[in-house]
């Protein structure tokens, strides 16, 4: 056909950002659909309460699929009304005229166009939840998965980005499932405020449907199967705005496992890298080179969320019954938004399910410093027995003494008759071994393990 | 004294949008109070575990009084540290040194810098929680009693700014009180999360405490009443940024009330105005004017809140086990955040508290388009008789009339013999009544003022 | 044909938001024709100077054309190559290819991806600044026009959304167009540093192009007639974060312009009118109804560009010779800004070329205060006689009586001896004419009309 | 004394963040000194030209005087009248009454609040391009230094945070130097435009001047050396926004600065390092630790900016005449915008002025890859004798071949005899040599170092 359609694609970097899946939930087509979701439902409500005929139902829900819309036509006339509901009324009334005169006429009837726009929008941000809930799951399980796996590996603890103690890699992947379990939790507090239906009529009172009003909302809510809310919300926009910072939080919180990764990435450092794949991040002339493609594309999501959350949060200040500027707003900010955070996280669960270690990398940075990591560990040692203070003193030395003679710190303490009377060569050794020194970790892997097994016993109120 | 001493004021502008409650929580003073807090806890647990001498308690807890504190030095300290516990941590000890010696050692015991800084800021969110929930109680309050005094006062309904259709005041106020009510909710669901210990030690594995670890971590949770997290969340910022994002979406609340109110506050509407007090708003040489003073106030905070809340966002992509730059941009904003929302919050609820509500205003704007803005009611009951479509042909038509010759509304439909075929000129009075077209703005004030009184149903899981 | 091509629309909203030629600018069409104009010149600028063979240079540019890229693998490429540069690259090679295998070798040669994605988005704003330019011209006609059309009416100024004293109507519009004056000096200025080639190879040395790098360099700036920068610029942003400022700012006064017409448009003032048009803001069934739908466009535009441009800025921390994240969030950032600045310079040109001005609600509301607003003008004349202090105070209790008896300030101060025999009242009415208290309002306007008329004598260093 | 004096420190952090010098530029000290200028300014205006009494002057000017004002009333005052200057003017009158009572009538004549508060502004960015312009001179002074001093010393570069091609060190030092020249020409082209008298009383007409007000307003732009503008700009707020841009801009390269020196100077990479100073990013127990707190504080500041620069740009939203949230809006968020760049500006001046470079580390770290780096100028090489194409393979199968033996490029290729055919083992060597293939990195150095001495060549229109 020569007609236009709705393009499959938007912007020719959705896919770089976005899935396909959250990608299709927010598309041009779908947010028509959504639309005429909710005019079909409000046709089958009003005539369940005889406020429109029966006989129209079926027409009008005919007609109420995108495929009949003219995206050309639609674009046009948002221009010239300032919505999208308004030219859709329009061509869905053409459309239903087309086969039933007579129903034509009950279109839309008593509802406004952001009746329509907002309920469209819930719809899609019900799809979003699932979507995000699942990748949610999908995510904590591979974090814990890999947070089981490498408990006990030892890895270089990092502060400031300069090598500080030992630490476990299990850690650093229970450290990021501990928050994204918060993430979940926040998730589903929200989707419970947020998918409720927006029915109010040109002023919030539904004054054309008379002593009906109330029994076609509550048809209309659950023939969506959406909360009816205590009353129409067209400027009160606290539940988009907590959608939005919901997955602007969630997105920082990938941000960072991105931004960790990448650094771990890096040709110097090389203790993990992203998942082979054809195509992605290799250089045929640079075989060294393992660009971290899938996280520079969540650092890019994880800079641009809080702003898109800073556009939706400075729309919350708008006028009277309805708006002039904060509610259009949200129109491109919540789906960008919605877009980046599912991308991001399927690129970190992607990621995190088969990420590479590199043991030897990991051992190595271990020995960078040459045993200075350990210092505090022989301080600690010895000073049980000899006194902290002069404990303190005596491996501050020895670390300068390291440090300016390239010698090892075992080389130093071993050396020193001081330590030696105390510790034995071999207790020194292990004083010195890195797993030997990660504190808690260990502990703490099990801890993040049964918050995210039980997630439940920490919602309870 | 001639001895520098915290100032009680920050910045000049501090009380035009802040409280001096909030701005209290929030002073220079207080910070340095929080950590000393920390601190001395600490010392508590750790000596309750045997980790350092009970003798030394007594000293550390005495010096942990910010009165005792440079704030120059600690100032100066803290550009070549970095941060504020650095410095702190080194008056700390001297101040304790100078009472006993022996007890200077173990100050700041198995802490990090980081552990001090965060868990004084949690001491403060809390008491930053404690007056939002209070504010919010008593604006809930003010808002619901404003509904119901107002409930069935007739006033325009605005959308684009422009007259649409007769809402009621109450209505206003209990759409306010409605969000309202859901911030509430989410206050409360982000304080069980935020208020979590920081203690993880140097890379967070609490290595240098060994086996007391989970000991003094509990103990030290419990001496200052905060939840001991799954593990330290050094660079795990979702805490921080949900109570961020909790201020600025309330704080978007409060701008539309104040966008509201403002717009009804112009010489030319003349519905609202904020309560009169002594230099406030008004102007000698003027006696028309009334300024909304207030108001300007909350669309300042709610204007700023957004970016604020992005920097938050924006600082959660932290490197590796303490960051770079993330943190540290906290530290200004997240007070601010706080120190705005308090401030609206408190103007909002003085404002609605003693509003001035000028009802021949509403009326006269009612009036203002001569009926027009009761087309729909009139269609309505003429189309019960005649069909719709003929009355909404016959409404419009008189609706240009009027228009075009200056006419009221009534003036051209009691002219009208097809109208008065069917309507009497009472009925016709009737539906030209704004009172009798407000749809369902009684029930919603009702929905409204029951969410408000039962918030317990609603947040349960 | 069935294959996939490029669709019209992107976002169902572009029209509401953008226009069609700065849409355009920025199409999916048009961003990949941008990078083929960079591929195309960069075969004739290495040809010119032997580092390809000639032979080649006809079949690559003759490929060089977004008709032949099939989108969706466009798409499916950047997805796993982390930009749309590398799989367009490859596509270009496998269309070469079909017709001159040869050539194919020599595609992109010495570039790297984002030599071709930044001088393809130099190219883009190329076309914006253009467009940008001469929508300034034409709106500051516009504006210059009615400045001086409107330069004696007069017309109440407004502080704090109260009425405040007598200004003229021509002053706002001069007002408006002094600022987009200042505007269209930075953007000239901004246009001078931004269109600049990036050209550096993989790390920003032209390596790979030996002794030939400098005059290939300087060819295909010279072949695409673009400015040859000092050195590449691959990870410093400084000239895109300057382009997203001037559209964000120039997109600020736009949105102040957007704010101000609205509230004068609100039906209970209802000094102004955006121009009518077919479906545009009116409303059958309620024909007093007139949204301001393209003020409403440009102040989301107001609210969106703010972030998008922090975006950007956020974007400049950049890592080593080319970025993670920062880059990348340019790609869809700065197109947004472009586009919505470009909307919204069009939609302010069209309200002011054709604004409805109603001189009746202008001069009613400048009598609604009954005199009020023109105290200190009898304060000022009085002054001159009987002494300030008196004056003021006489004065001050006349308003206020004026306020408490609803008695216009005439008649009260036409009662008053002390008035009337230093006034006459013929001297008393001229000085309560509100076009007798303009200041110089009326020499402003010429201001701003000259600083119009003579832009280069501003921006001469 | 025991009265209330301005404090010098506002927040705790501000000299972690700012400079001592930038801070007193915005302190509230200042802050209130600056405005009580432009009330001194405009007694002297208003007497030249007899709008006030010469008698008067003295006793004005002597009160402007921030020392003799309360900081207490003064916010006290703030928080019921709205802004800073309402109180001001209060408590400067009583003090010019405690005088000279006669005096006291005249003070703030023909002004409003906004003309002195911004006019005060404008006095401290004065200063504050002053402090930038002279520390951006020596910030480029020193990376000029640097790139000359490092010119040819090579070095890795680093795209995706992975090693690429070598570059050279004195390309890092001439791409920063680079990005601040053109600064260096943003901030000169501001400061034309933003150094402009607000001069407009109530309503933005000066009609309470009468026919002086031209002369007053041309008097008082002379006497504080300002830029007197075609008219008031109250409202129009583009140069405020300006300013706020190229302070957020500069701190974004800032930012990219601190961003590449913190990673060289990773444990792991370790060719950078901030200059030592005492208690500066030193750790006693961890002597290998080198905390990058300069960078740290830079990139707090680069974080922070793009959302102060966003409240300032949202804030251009103004109403009318005098605006409601948007002005206000910048009273926090300027100061802080220019207190962070100041501090940003020094931090990096002075790391760059004296950084440790670790020759040992950068050729390490060219080492790293064994070679792999530069296969491509082995691929050139033999290209020119063999065809690219089986240069390209031969080159690409030898570095596989090393990465999967642990072999260097090296060994490998000098152990193919289709490379020894082509290339002896020295010029193998030579091209293995990362100092042989820095392409133009030498010139590139030259170029920026020639636009750094030469500004004014470019600056010229």
């Amino acid at each position: 056909m020569s007609e236009p359609t709705f393009s499959a694609s938007g912007r020719l970097t959705d896919l770089i950002c976005g899935t396909r899946e959250m990608n299709a939930v927010w598309s041009a087509r779908q947010t028509v659909q959504s639309m005429l979701d909710v005019e079909a439902a409000l046709a089958r409500a009003s005539a369940e309460h005889g406020v429109i005929p029966s006989s129209a139902v079926a027409a009008i829900v005919a007609a109420c699929n995108a495929d009949l819309i003219d995206p050309d036509a639609l674009m046009a006339g948002a221009a010239s009304g300032g919505n999208l509901a308004i030219p859709l009324v329009k061509l869905l009334t053409a459309a239903v005229k087309l086969k039933d005169a007579d129903a034509a006429k009950y279109v839309h009837w008593g509802a406004t166009s952001q009746d329509i726009i907002d309920t469209g929008t819930v719809l899609q941000l019900r799809s979003t939840f699932d979507l995000l809930e699942a990748g949610l799951n999908e995510a904590c399980d591979a974090l814990a998965n890999q947070a089981a796996k490498f408990q006990t590996t030892p890895a270089i603890g990092r502060t400031w980005l300069q090598q500080a103690l030992p630490i476990t890699l299990g850690l650093k992947f229970a450290q990021w499932l501990d928050a994204l379990t918060r993430h979940r939790e926040r998730l589903a507090q929200c989707r419970s405020r947020a998918l409720a239906l927006q029915f109010g009529g040109a002023a919030g009172t539904l004054a054309s449907l008379r002593d009906k009003a109330p029994l076609v909302a509550l048809s209309l809510a659950d023939d969506l199967d959406l909360q009816l809310p205590s009353l129409p919300w067209h400027t009160q926009r606290d539940r988009i705005a907590e959608a939005a910072a919901c997955f602007g939080m969630l997105t920082g919180t990938l941000g960072k496992i991105a931004r960790d990764i990448s650094l771990q990435m890096q040709t110097e450092v090389g203790e993990l890298a992203e998942p082979a794949a054809v195509g992605k991040g290799g250089s045929s002339t640079m075989p060294h080179k393992r660009n971290p493609v899938g996280c520079a594309a969540v650092l890019t999501a994880a800079m641009r969320a809080p702003n898109l959350v800073a556009t939706v949060f400075s729309g919350m200040v708008q006028e009277h019954e309805r708006a002039l500027g904060g509610w259009q707003a949200e129109w491109e900010a919540l789906p960008d938004l919605a877009r980046l955070t599912g991308g991001a996280l399927a690129q970190i669960t992607a990621i995190v399910s088969n990420i590479e270690v590199n043991a030897g990398r990991l051992a190595a940075n271990l020995d960078l410093t040459h045993g200075l990591i350990l210092g505090e560990a022989v301080m600690l040692a010895l000073g049980d027995r000899i006194g902290r203070l002069d404990a303190h003193t005596l491996v501050e030395h020895a670390s300068k003494q390291a440090v300016t003679t390239g010698a090892t710190l075992y080389d130093v303490l071993s050396n020193d008759e001081r330590v030696t009377q105390q510790l034995s060569l071999i207790e020194l050794q292990a004083l010195l071994d890195p797993a030997n020194y990660a504190g808690q970790a260990h502990a703490f892997v099990d801890a993040a393990l049964l918050a995210h097994r039980s997630p439940s016993s920490r919602s309870l109120p």
